[in-house]
């Protein structure tokens, strides 16, 4: 039976990453991650009457891919662990309600893939399921709307803003498999220090973000220098360096292994995303893009996957409440 | 290792309902299961200042009593799996986020606490977790100015609506305890047999709940007569004759062992509540409050908890979207 160890968990059976796919718009298609994604949409409609449907087929494309990639059926996922930004989480069950597979859905915000992936790697290994997927989207117009403003407005977006990623990401779990492998993860704790800002998510992020990687660490008596990469995501440009000054005060210095999703996906110069990318989508398409790949291909060997986020709505801000940041981790090895 | 039976799921080692609390509102306990609950506010506010802030002020109390209830210490839970009806869930991660015990974040409409309470056990039962509470909540005031109008207007309800309960639940699960005890369950599959009348979600959720007990009857090779009691959250008084039919249409007649917590909340010929109650914290304070009890005390001996969801937003219903259902079960024993 797996064991906890101190606050995080050990996956003893280290259940595989079976398949996986990525599906972006075509702006993310346009940043530097673009060549790294299993398939781009150029229409942001995707065909459908409105920008919540365009995100729920970008999530059923998402999984379809994955599947496809797995040479799996969909009747042979025992689960589907879901979860995206909108109102409900409608993106998530209109996708799977012509699946007739059992569902899960899970909030976490941007950190919603973390989350999900680490809930369908223990319920894996524990032998409840044999296939769960792990599906998670964002839009940019179904955010921006249900968030922001009404995308005719044409507001001003202030610098330590970040740009909701149209993408989703989809990664099937299995008790079969060679590689790459889930080994552990660390359940996310709700940390505010008080950041009212809902234009600056990374600042609200990076706490949360430092607390579960201290705790992994910690637990599992490691250091950043044990893994090839240690991947946050959606920190930006702005929670990044956050995040090194809350580490550098524990003594942990992750600088030279980190990577954030959110300031990978888009050129901030060329692409006028200011802080970065964020939404349910980036970290999920970066990870069954760009990393999962690598941890496949033997380029990548030992990876923490540290998805965060601002568990925040638009009436708890116009409520005058500070925005709490969660981060859930998973441990990924080749 | 627990091992899947079709595509329910067996719990190997029948871990235990530690503690539970259910805390409602003034209207809730005026109704005929008034006397069960742990607590009663009479104050719908709270005494905090919008009903946001009184609904995450709910399910802290229901966790609390849980906790005082159980002995327990709040640092003693290795998790909260939580989930509420508000956008983003945020009366649930306001809850959480001055305790620092790890969360997950789930969603599943009023089928939350089954949803939640089947991933404590899960989790528990793989000794992912020793203590783990599963805790939703819903208020009146919060669910109807974002679901349907604002309270001020004055709105007419339709007969076919039901009246979202001011109540919150909370269970914690672990692996230590004697009664009652998880010993199963089943992960809902979304079922969307296109009712599109936001006022009547009895009916939208009556096909989900029909096919999650007819799969659990089905793998568990037992009937009805079985159990004790097979209760359902929330089908009201239009939708359980609903799932009679639906059921019947099997050879599977339920009627002399079901009860529905949103029939059983209110006296619908006083309390003008329509076709009953619902809301996350409806089946959870029933179930916290009148069931688990029973179960402890001997009165029962076996029955299923199977908590319904319909997973529509304003704006699903607005764009002329079904409302597909859910519904996930737990089985319990004394």
């Amino acid at each position: 039976m797996p064991k906890k160890s101190g606050s995080s968990i050990r996956l003893a059976h280290h259940p595989c990453v079976y398949s996986f796919a990525a599906v972006v718009g075509s702006k993310e298609a346009d940043g530097p991650m673009g060549k790294y994604f299993t398939h781009t949409e150029q229409d942001p409609m995707l065909g459908q009457k409105n920008w919540e449907q365009a995100e729920t087929r970008l999530q059923q494309m998402a999984l379809q891919d994955a599947l496809h990639n797995g040479c799996l059926q969909q009747d042979e996922l025992d689960c589907i662990i879901a979860g995206d930004l909108v109102n409900q989480c409608t993106s998530s069950t209109f996708a799977a309600r012509r699946t007739a597979v059992p569902f899960l859905g899970v909030y976490g915000a941007c950190s919603t893939m973390a989350e999900a992936l680490l809930i369908a790697g223990m319920l894996t290994d524990a032998g409840f399921t044999r296939y769960a997927a792990a599906v998670t989207s964002s839009h940019f117009s179904t955010a921006e709307r249900q968030f922001r403003f009404p995308l005719s407005y044409g507001g001003q977006r202030t610098p330590t803003s970040q740009w909701t990623c149209t993408a989703s990401g989809a990664v099937v779990v299995s008790s079969q498999g060679n590689l790459p492998r889930i080994v552990g993860g660390c359940i996310g704790r709700i940390v505010d220090l008080g950041v009212t800002d809902a234009t600056n998510m990374g600042a609200a992020m990076a706490p949360a973000a430092a607390d579960t990687i201290f705790r992994y660490l910690r637990d599992t008596h490691t250091k950043p220098e044990d893994y090839d990469a240690i991947v946050t995501g959606d920190l930006g440009n702005i929670g990044s360096p956050l995040l090194y000054e809350l580490l550098g005060k524990q003594g942990i210095r992750i600088r030279d292994v980190h990577h954030d999703c959110g300031a990978m996906m888009f050129n901030e110069h060329s692409q006028d995303t200011h802080a970065g990318g964020s939404g349910c989508g980036c970290s999920a398409s970066i990870l069954a893009g760009y990393f999962l790949p690598q941890l496949r291909d033997g380029r990548l060997h030992r990876m923490l996957f540290a998805a965060t986020g601002a568990l925040l709505s638009a009436m708890s801000s116009q409520q005058g409440e500070s925005i709490p940041g969660i981060c859930h981790l998973v441990e990924l090895t080749a």
